[in-house]
Parts: C-alpha cells; structure tokens; sequence
C-alpha cells in the first residue's frame, strides 16, 4: 500500500495529537484522530482518559460538518470490543467514513484485526501502516503491555561525565541543573507508574512525585523491599499509597505498612538469588495492574539487576558537564565482563541540551 | 571601535585560512590573511610552515593586484622583529597598504604591541579587536603559550556513557567506532606534540603517531616515566624519538635508552609526591621547547594527576553508547570530593555525533 503525502500529513497531525492524552489515558492508549473531507481536517479528537469518549468519538463529536465520505486518520486500529465505551469501529461505520487509515493494528487480542474487518465488513476502505513507526513510538508503553505482558520500562539516571551518581559519601543534590530536574518530572507526568528500590528510599528518602510540571494524575509509586526494611516515616509512605513487592513473611511489619495504607505484595523469590524479588515476575504483576510506562529512579544495584533481568527498554540518562572521580559511587553494578562484545550496547536514539547537562536517550535492543 | 559587517566577513576569512596551517606551522602561530581593496578580495595567504614566509608575506605575494591602499585583515598582530624571516609590519608598510585590522594582538614580547606601533608610525590605520574571540580560538595553543608558558594541554579519552575506559582486564580496543578513531588522528595531527605515561605504555603499547588521516608532519612523542620502566621493545621507541622525562637516576638504563635514540631529560620531582615527575615543571619545559598544543592520551592516574596539578585546559571526551559497569576501569582518578562544589566543572563547549559516538569537548575554566 502507497500513502500520499497528504496522507502523511494528516497522520502526523493524529500522531502529535497523541501527546494530548499521554499522561492521563493510563491504562489505554493515548489514540488521536483526525477526520478529513475535501482535504480540508474537519474534526480532530483524542483519547484523554479511562472510561471517556475514544478518539475517534470525539473527533466525530467535534466534527465541524458531516463526517459521511470523510476518511478517518487514526493512530491505532479502531476498538471493535464494547469496554467502558461502545465500539469505535461501529461509531465510524455509523457516521458514514468512507475511508479509515490506522497507523498500526492493536496487539490486543480483544481487538487485533477485529476492528479494521468490521470496518471492510461495512464496505469501508481500510489500511494501516501509515507512519507506523511514529505510531509505535507514541503508544510504545500500551504496546509493550500487550506484547510482552509487562510495562515500557525506563531507567532514569543522573550522572557525571564519568559516570558517578554521586560521591562517595553519598552526596547527590544536585548532580545535574534545574532545567534537567524539571525535565524529569516530566517524565515522571507520563509514567504510570515509578519505581524504586530499598536502598534508595533507605539513602535518598525520594517522594517520586510530580511536582514541577502541571499534572491532573500522580503517577502509582511501586517500591521493590525484600525485606521490608523500608521506615514508617519514609516519605513514599505519605500521600496516594505505594505498591511495595516483597518476599519478607514479617506479617507485624506488613501490618504496620498495611495500616499506612501500603499495598504489601508477597513476590516470588528470584531462582538464582535466594532471599531477593524475582524482577521478571514483578514486571509482569506491573503489566497485569494495566501499568504501560514505567519510570524506575533508583540506585546502581537496582537498576544492574533490572538490566540484566531483560526488563528494561530505555535508559534516559542526564550527564552534568562535571567529573567527580574515581571514588565516587557508580551508575550501574554490572557483571564483570571479559569481553566488549558482553557489554551492555543500547541504541542511541536522541541527544539535547536540558540547560547546563545533556540527555541522552538509549533504547535496549529487542 | 565598531566594525562593520565588510570588516567581519573579511576577517572570517582570515580566520578560515588558519585551519590551512593548523597542522603545521609549528612552534609559529597558524596566521591568516585577507587582502581586500574596493571591497573584494585580491590576496589571500597563511603561514604554513616555520621558516616560510608569514601569512601577510604569502597574501601580498598572492595579490592580483597592487596591494596599495588595501586594507589587511590578519588574525594576530602583524610581527616587528626579524626571525628567520623580515618583520611582516614592514613589509605591509612597503606595500602601501591604507589599513590594517588584527583581531587581537599578540602577546609575544617580541612583538606585543610593537607590529601595530610600526604601522601607526608609518601612517597606516592600526585597530585591533576584530572577531577577537574566534581568533583566541583558533591561536589557543600559541596564545597559552605566550601568556601561560605552557602548551595547551587537551586530555583524550575514550569511554563507555558510564565513564569507563576499559573492562577490569585491561580490555579497550576498540570502546569507539571508526568514525570517532579517525577524529582522533586529526586531533593527533594538529597536535605538536602526543603525550603518554608509562602505564598507558606498558598497558596498551601505543605508537602515538598520525596513521588515519592525511598528516606532512608526526608529533613529537612524550613520555612520562618516573622511573624509567620503559621496556626497550615498546613502539614508542621505533620511528621518530620520543622525548622521557624521568626521576630516575638508572645511568646504564639511560643509556640504552639514549642508544635507540631517544631524549631522556631529568625533570623536577614533584615536592608533595616523591618520587615522581613534576607535572607543572614538564609542562613547562614543554613550552619552552616550542610545543603549542599537545594532547594526552593515557591512562586515570596521569589524567587525574594532570588534571589536579591544573595544567589541563581541554578534554575530548568520546563517550560510546555502551555500558561497562562497575568493576570496569575508571577515567579520571581524583581525589576524593566530600561536595558536589569541590567537583571538576568543565564548561561544555561543543557536543557532536561523530559516527555511532558522541565527543564532548569541555574546556577547564581560568
């Protein structure tokens, strides 16, 4: 299939639209939509929250003038499955859209090519891979939960040029400008979900809230505490309660955490490290909570273990113009590797500016 | 003094022909010229060579036409004295030339001051400050060493984005790709001077010499080596004579050193670390041997020392998208900070994809 250059687009305008739900359509996926007729966008759309109007409901309730003979530019294959709301497909079928190009078909087995045959079905045109890459980019935590099972899970981490998150005695604020600590609240606006481990909560006291950006939703906070070591006055145990996996029997301190308000989850034990969460299944219990992105700010032992876990998709690292030496401490405990062929080689896919530092982003491979 | 826009654009030119003599014309400053008379251009020259005439020489040589009442834009203040070869104020005074604009004057004692005075003398309109900070850039080397009486001295590292410059068995080759090696060949070629320690040298075994790009003229090779450990074998000692500063008193090592002709001179031990070299002192000694730039290339405990000893003006820092963890080696071995002020703080002055990698280059203040 060929798509003209209008057709490019308009998809790009469903595509840029997507950021309008992104940090609010948990657990859907933040779908845009764009109704043209004549060549003219007639109606625009896009989905902003769980359990209202679909994108392309509200591109068709937006629509300036009939949407009949229009074609339909979505990001994702339209739903054919009655959820909160009715099926997307039908709504479209209903209006009379001549045409109806999805960007990608949705993974989800409730959908999967259901919604663009009842589309055909109805005599409409419809095709998809239309800027399926831009696509998949902007719905990669939906589509990473439906494929994997388990969330888009994100490391962020600020370092020094040498890579150090701090000195040895353990002092870290502020590695890295203003600019790039309001960038990261950003990041953390579009998470679902944070993540963080016992050690850092033990070190750093974090809150893992939104703070510095506007946001009308507070990521969920998730800590992983094998042992339950975590102090009641800790600051994650304030305000909307965490989620915290464990493999600890102490039922006294569960109940006390529990009384917090705490969700205390019993995780399987790791095979191969006795008396340690199994990181693996912990992002599988994230996926099946309808978790799709995942920003995880911990420490270099937390985020090796997740590394070498196979769980991680993308490392935003902030590197501060700064060198703090040898002795301070490192930004990932890795195994020793003999060869650099074993090291770990993520893909570089963006570098910028962010006030003083830079940012990189990688993307694991796979 | 205001210049106008004419005046930049000719003196951008100027500036552009130093990079015709970057490589070569050491321990001379790499001088442009432009010629202009009714607005165009009619000669251009730079100096390329020491011993060969100067860049004001090579531009009234080269004019199309009679050169007077032109106006010369030259880089660095026209010189008074006679070297090897005539004073360049008086040939520009010969020449007839109406004016002359110099982005900034030049701080050898030989001639600071005194071209420009020669030419006012001689009537001819004498202003100096034009694009004076692009010219400070590209005469860096010989400016610090007028003025510092040392070289510019640039650390070149390759690491890992965690800051590691090679796996715990000494695995290095190669942390960068092609693209990012060939660079640092061009760094190499623009360099007087290549500088190593003894450790890189019984680690890694470099040659230090120009192979990846084009080059008429090989740096001269330094080494560190306090205690003459160098084995008789190591390329360094092959093509070329490497320069070695040392403590040691080993005569009979000396000599076989000297035997395969390298130059083996006694440095200054350092009064806080006996038993080693004093860095500032060989900084020196370098300067007053004519070196402008010299780039080091070793390994975290000279870096570290370097850089603590305050003669380091610029680090090349090549960073591959990979991660080493933390048992790998480190880049810069300091002493340990207790806060983040005490820290290293470059400012980043350049950021670019070379290849698959990035190379940052920071620049120390002061």
């Amino acid at each position: 299939m060929m798509f003209s250059a209008e057709d490019h687009v308009f998809m790009s305008r469903a595509i840029a639209l997507t950021a309008k739900g992104r940090d609010t359509s948990t657990p859907n996926p933040n779908v845009g939509c764009v109704l043209v007729k004549g060549g003219r966008i007639i109606g625009e759309g896009w989905h902003a929250k769980a359990g209202e109007p679909h994108a392309e409901a509200n591109a068709l309730a937006a629509a300036s003038e009939s949407p009949e003979g229009a074609t339909a530019y979505v990001t994702l294959e339209p739903c054919s499955h009655v959820g909160r709301t009715p099926p997307c497909a039908d709504a479209l079928v209903k209006a009379g859209v001549a045409r109806v190009l999805a960007a990608l078909e949705d993974p989800n087995p409730k959908v999967k090519g259901q919604g663009g045959a009842r589309l055909r079905d109805a005599g409409i045109g419809y095709e998809t891979g239309l800027m399926e890459a831009q696509a998949r980019d902007a719905h990669r935590g939906y589509l990473t939960r439906m494929t994997k099972g388990r969330p888009w899970m994100r490391i962020k981490a600020a370092a020094s040029l040498d890579g150090r998150i701090a000195l040895a005695n353990g002092e870290s604020k502020w590695i890295t400008g203003e600019a790039a600590r309001r960038d990261v609240h950003a990041l953390r606006a579009r998470s679902c979900a944070m993540l963080t481990g016992i050690g850092t909560v033990l070190r750093d006291d974090p809150e893992l809230t939104v703070r510095d950006v506007p946001s009308s939703r507070q990521p969920r906070r998730i800590l992983i505490d094998s042992r339950l070591d975590i102090g009641l006055e800790a600051r994650l145990l304030r305000g909307e309660p965490p989620i915290i996996f464990t493999v600890s029997e102490d039922k006294a301190k569960r109940a006390l955490l529990e009384g917090l308000g705490a969700e205390v989850v019993t995780a399987p034990t790791d095979p191969a490290k006795p008396g340690k969460t199994d990181l693996a299944a912990i992002a599988r219990a994230l996926g099946e909570r309808g978790f799709n992105e995942v920003t995880i700010e911990t420490g270099a032992k937390l985020n090796g273990s997740l590394l070498a876990a196979g769980v991680i998709d993308e490392i935003v690292l902030y590197l501060a113009p700064r060198f703090f030496g040898d002795t301070a401490q490192s930004l990932f405990a890795l195994p020793e590797f003999t060869s650099l062929e074993q090291a770990l080689r993520p893909r570089l896919v963006d570098v910028r500016q962010v006030g003083e530092d830079l940012r990189l982003t990688l993307r694991m491979e796979g």
